[in-house]
């Protein structure tokens, strides 16, 4: 049963063009082997990439295509990286990912977690000197996608205050946890530590909508609402910083946000023997990005049998499901639902890219020298 | 260098006496032991619950005796349980608690996760079949005692509300992370994943003060504010539930404590073989209360040398300390340490125990025709 759904709002007085989520793979794929990264890691990066537009997570999309690839160009991110694995301790392991593709490093990372899992029940690999990989759920569902339960974290370049202090001490940090299912859609917690992502600033700077009260303090600790383009750039400045989880001070918990933010970045940065805090770097800069994660896979069938875990899950989704609605909600979701309704959708009528996002791409592909390949699906 | 700290506010008006903890956790030690209780269990519950009080979690602490021993005394908690490892499969166990006393069951699953972590790296240990545990902060301290990273997760009885939803589906289902450090305190985060715990209804109660908006909404989904005790008799008649993290609907990210909540639930319940969501019962019922656990201990010495981890988690620690402070905030916190000074005042000082309290462990000494041991510390 097909439904139309689209995670994101498009900005309605935007041009679009549906583009065949293959066909945009390809391009990227192609992109970066043109960058001379190999063949396997370029369709990794592709897939990581396009996977997000899928989800309606544009944010992680092809509009942020050029941030890797000007890491690249600028040798800031090592396309001929030996990703090693440095630490081998039966169900645990540490990679070195020699800042190289965050994609292909997390990948890896995530694959052989998943081997471990399937050897010791647990497996749990670090990964050190990376850079940024894009949408932590991707390899949460590499987990799924084998019938085990998978965790991602990483800390990424600070943004979000710490509670009680002004400026940006932590990343966005993100949890992601997946969940499998016997039928689609795999249950997806895919999540910053902060109230929002940056993503979600700059989504909102494109749609022209207000920034809510509670999202965002200035260098003063003052909150800072209303326009989107003036906050986003606040904080690209460092004159902002975003509220963790539970917003300012402790008394909505935003010390529980500060907080967990602070210890995905204390197992992926300080335990991976990667930088962390403020230390963390961003894609394209004068100084590898020293970007460290966190990857697990947990084993459902150490502790029962797949189909009985499989129908418990699905008994407690029918009862969430079936709890009296919010009468300000518009449905009873779970989490990864939207995301996967949006992969759905786009599989079947093509990713949305906005005009401005098509024709820098067509400018990247220019500027690269490679041929034009998309269709615009209409 | 010893500060006077307390963690919680004493009710002003409120007459508290100040207990020895080691004469406390004697004297709670053998109201177990009178209910059947062996004495090396009696000692286990008996040092979580007065762990809680130690560390300023009063609502934690022997306030909540009368709820372990109504549950031994109701035969809802079965204190001749044979608690059994029914999988165990080289990093990971499960183990069947046999509804026993859940401090017991879950020290038993910390001290096997952290058998099997140093032999695997890791070791992750649920336990189903479990009664309320006390604080999960205690577990995974159990873990940074041993130089380990430590995990606890446990599932509870629903208070809280899913996104969108109306009424109690969740437990507050908490998140305790450990983490070691050369000197005390070690970083502990445990925090419920609600916007509070209900701990903390409680103590406003206690203290005459009013709730804020944004803590706890009626069955109308109508947010409610102001009379502690008002809200608090409307929680226990599930005529209110407690909002995730985030607070209400998505605007503020409600929907990732509610998916956390979610998650804690699908391992500690879904995975382990207990019960789930509204499943999981009260200690005192007429049912298993069917709790959770899930226990995780990390080596630290599998990723770099424990000298090497600590120095890198204290440059952290200090980097925070020395960011600019809030103008609004009293100071700036690690995870943990608010905890940790009121440990290290209440050993010094004794544990201050209101009027009522203690009124009423003196009573249930005399029902169970114990020999009263307590000298007030004035």
């Amino acid at each position: 049963m097909f439904e139309y759904y689209e995670k994101e709002a498009l900005h309605p007085s935007e041009k679009y063009v549906r583009i065949n989520y293959l066909d945009l793979m390809k391009l990227v794929s192609t992109i970066f082997r043109t960058l001379s990264v190999v063949e396997k890691d370029a369709d990794t990066v592709a897939d990581v990439i396009v996977t997000a537009d899928l989800m309606g997570i544009s944010s992680h999309g092809i509009q942020r295509l050029r941030r890797y690839v000007d890491g690249i160009r600028t040798g800031n991110v090592n396309v001929k990286s030996e990703m090693k694995v440095v630490e081998d301790h039966k169900a645990v392991a540490l990679i070195d990912a020699d800042n190289g593709l965050g994609q292909v490093a997390a990948s890896k990372g995530m694959n052989l977690a998943i081997k471990k899992a399937e050897t010791y029940g647990i497996g749990l690999v670090l990964v050190r000197n990376s850079n940024h990989f894009g949408i932590a759920g991707y390899y949460s569902l590499m987990a799924t996608g084998k019938g085990l339960i998978g965790v991602t974290l990483t800390n990424s370049e600070n943004l979000v205050a710490y509670t009680n202090t002004l400026g940006p001490t932590l990343g966005t940090n993100p949890i992601a946890v997946g969940i499998p299912r016997e039928c689609p859609p795999p249950i997806l917690f895919d999540a910053a530590t902060s109230v929002v992502p940056v993503g979600k600033i700059e989504l909102y700077r494109k749609l022209g909508r207000q920034i809510p009260e509670g999202w965002v303090m200035d260098e003063h600790g003052r909150m800072i609402s209303g326009d989107a383009s003036r906050i986003h750039r606040k904080i690209k400045e460092d004159k902002a910083a975003i509220l963790p989880l539970g917003g300012v001070g402790e008394e909505f918990g935003g010390h529980k946000g500060s907080g967990l933010s602070f210890l995905v970045d204390i197992i992926s940065g300080v335990l991976s023997g990667s930088s962390w805090g403020t230390h963390v770097g961003y894609t394209v800069a004068d100084k590898p990005a020293g970007v460290g994660h966190t990857l697990i896979a947990l084993d459902v069938e150490a502790f029962m049998p797949k189909d009985k875990f499989f129908s418990r899950v699905q008994e407690y989704v029918q009862e969430i499901k079936s709890t009296s609605k919010h009468p300000k909600a518009d449905r009873i979701w779970i989490p990864g639902e939207k995301a996967w309704l949006t992969k759905e959708t786009r599989i079947k009528m093509g990713i949305p890219v906005s005009g401005a996002v098509y024709e820098d791409l067509k400018k990247l592909v220019d500027e690269l020298k490679i041929r034009w390949i998309l269709d615009q699906k209409t």
